[in-house]
C-alpha cells in the first residue's frame, strides 16, 4: 500500500558523551523513509535549501524512496544542533535555523493524492491538516505532535484529532494534552479526543498502545550501544507504518507487531549516528532482531 | 520449598495527592511476606517495638506466616512518613525514626536454618551477611541494596556480591555502584561483581533481568489506580522469590516467569495505601492478572 510521509530534512550537529557528528542528514522525514525503506518504496514530502546535497537525495533514491515529493529551494536547509547529556536521554538545543522549512506548506504531487498509508511527521496541526486535505482517500493516518502545538496551537490540534486513526506522542506531552497525571489514564483520555489510537512514546522506556483492543506495552529493544539517540523516535514511527503498508491486511494484532517492528528499528537507529546504522542495516537484521526481541519478552 | 524474609516491619504514614494513610503497616519484610503469602507460607525475621499492635501479628498469622522469628522488644517500631508529588514516581521523606530498627541483629531461629529460598531486603552490607552464615545450605539467595550502602558500605557490599545468586537494586543504584551511564551494560558490569543474576528495578517503567540466558525485559503493568507506591518493589521481590519457591523445579525460563509474577504482584500493591489491596487480593487474581499482562505483551 502506498505510504506517505511529510516531515522535515534537516542538517544535524550531534554532541554525545561519545564524540560528536557535524552537519548530517536527519530530520524527521529522512529518519522516517530511511527506515520504512527496508519494508517498502515510501513517498517522501519535505524540502531543503540550495545548500543541499546531491549525495544526500541520491542516498533516497538509492534507497528506493521516491523523491517526487522533495522541494529544493532558495534558501538554506533546515539546520539542529544538540547536546546530548551523560545519561543520554536528555539533549539541549544549541542552535535552530529553520531555513525553508520555516514557510514549508506542502504539497502533494498529483501521483501521490492517492497515498493510503500517510504519518504526518511533527509540524504545526494547519500543516499537517492540510496534508491530509490532498489526499484522496487515506486508510491509515497516523500524526505526531510535541509540547509547542499543545501548547499554542492547541484548537487546530484538537481540530485535526478527529481525523486521525493514531496518534503518537511523548509520555509528558499526552500529561501536557490531557492534564492527567497518570499515564494510562492520559492515553485513554487522548483517545477521547478522537484518534483511533495512541502510541505513547516513553524513549529509553519503550512505548505503549491504546486502542479498542486495550493497553499493550513494548519496552525499548535493550542496546548496550547507544551512540545517538536522534530520530529514534521517527524511526520508531517508520518501522510502524512501512510495517503496516507493506502488510496491510487487517490482521489481529497487526497494530502490535507493527510497535515491536517499530521499536527493534529504533534500537538500530540509535547504534550509530544519525542515520549511519540505517544505512547499513538490512530486512533479515531487522528481523533478526525482532525474533531476539519476541524471545526477549517471552515468559 | 521454605522461603526466608529478613527485612523491616514499619509504620508508614503516607501522603499522596489523592489521599493520607497514618501509621499504617509497612517495611520491606511486611510487603515481602504478606505477597509471598499467597504463593507459600513464608518465614519472617524481624524486629518491631512494644508499639505494635496484637492486630498487625494477627494479620501475619491470619495469611500464614511464620512469625516465629519476629521479635518484639522495648522500644518504638521503626517509623517513617514521607508524601509522594503529583507524578507518584517521586517522594520526599518527611521523617525516619529507626527505633528498634536501628540495633537490629537478626538472629534466625532453629527451625529456620535449613531454609532455602532466601531473601536479604534492603539493609546494612554486614547485617544481610550475618543472616546468610546462619542458614545451612541456601539454595537460592537475593538481596536487595540501595544507594546509602553502596555509597558509605561499598567494601562489605562487594563482600557479599559474589555470595549471592541474585542481586536486586533500582536502575540509577547499578549505574551508581558500576560507574556506567548506560542501563544495559550497568545491568552486565554488577554481575561481573558477583551476582548470578541482577535485576534492574526501573519503577513505572518496569525490570530487566541479566543472566547467563541474556537480558529479559519487563514492562510494568500498565495500571489506572496509582493510590500508593510505597512497597511496590518490596512486592516485586516476594513475587519473584515466592512464584519460585512455590515451584522449585529448575525450569528453563523459571527466572522470567517469576519476573512476571513480581511485575503483577507489584501493580496490585500500589492499587491502594500499603497493604490494603494485598490484602484483599488472592491467588485467582494474581493469576488472571499474570494471563492479562501475558497477553498485553504478545505480538
Amino acid at each position: 500500500m502506498p505510504l506517505l510521509v511529510v516531515g522535515s530534512i534537516a542538517f544535524d550537529t550531534i554532541h554525545t558523551p561519545h564524540g560528536s557528528a557535524e552537519r548530517v542528514l536527519g530530520g524527521s522525514a529522512s529518519y522516517f523513509s530511511v527506515v520504512a525503506s527496508h519494508f517498502i518504496n515510501p513517498r517522501l514530502v519535505g524540502v531543503v535549501g540550495r545548500d543541499f546535497p546531491q549525495a544526500n537525495i541520491d542516498l533516497f533514491t538509492a534507497r528506493g524512496i521516491d523523491i517526487r515529493g522533495l522541494t529544493k529551494t532558495d534558501g538554506d536547509t533546515f539546520f539542529w544542533e544538540g547536546e546530548y547529556h551523560r545519561d543520554m536521554n536528555t539533549r539541549t538545543t544549541k542552535a535552530i535555523k529553520l531555513g525553508v522549512f520555516e514557510h514549508f506548506k506542502p504539497e502533494l504531487p498529483a501521483e501521490y493524492k492517492d497515498s493510503k498509508f500517510v504519518f504526518l511527521a511533527n509540524s504545526s496541526p494547519d500543516t499537517q491538516a492540510s496534508v491530509l486535505d490532498q489526499v484522496a482517500r487515506p486508510e491509515l493516518v497516523v500524526a505526531d505532535t510535541m509540547d509547542f502545538w499543545i501548547n499554542h496551537h492547541r484548537e487546530p490540534l484538537l481540530m485535526l484529532l478527529p481525523r486521525l486513526d493514531g496518534l503518537m506522542l511523548n509520555d509528558s506531552e499526552a500529561m501536557l494534552l490531557t492534564g492527567e497525571s497518570n499515564l494510562v489514564r492520559a492515553g485513554h483520555a487522548v483517545r477521547k479526543l478522537g484518534p483511533g489510537f495512541v502510541i505513547l512514546k516513553k524513549g529509553e522506556h519503550g512505548a505503549m498502545l491504546f486502542s479498542d483492543d486495550g493497553v499493550f506495552v513494548v519496552p525499548a529493544f535493550p542496546t548496550e550501544t547507544v551512540v545517538d539517540p536522534t530520530g529514534a523516535g521517527d524511526s520508531f514511527a517508520g518501522g510502524i507504518m512501512a510495517s503496516l503498508a507493506a502488510e496491510p491486511e487487517r490482521k489481529a494484532g497487526r497494530l502490535r507487531r507493527a510497535m515491536a517492528y517499530g521499536t527493534v528499528v529504533a534500537s538500530l537507529t540509535v547504534e550509530g549516528f544519525g542515520l549511519d546504522r540505517l544505512r547499513i542495516t538490512s530486512k533479515q537484521e531487522i528481523d533478526a532482531r525482532l525474533d531476539q526481541y519476541r524471545q526477549m519478552l517471552a515468559f
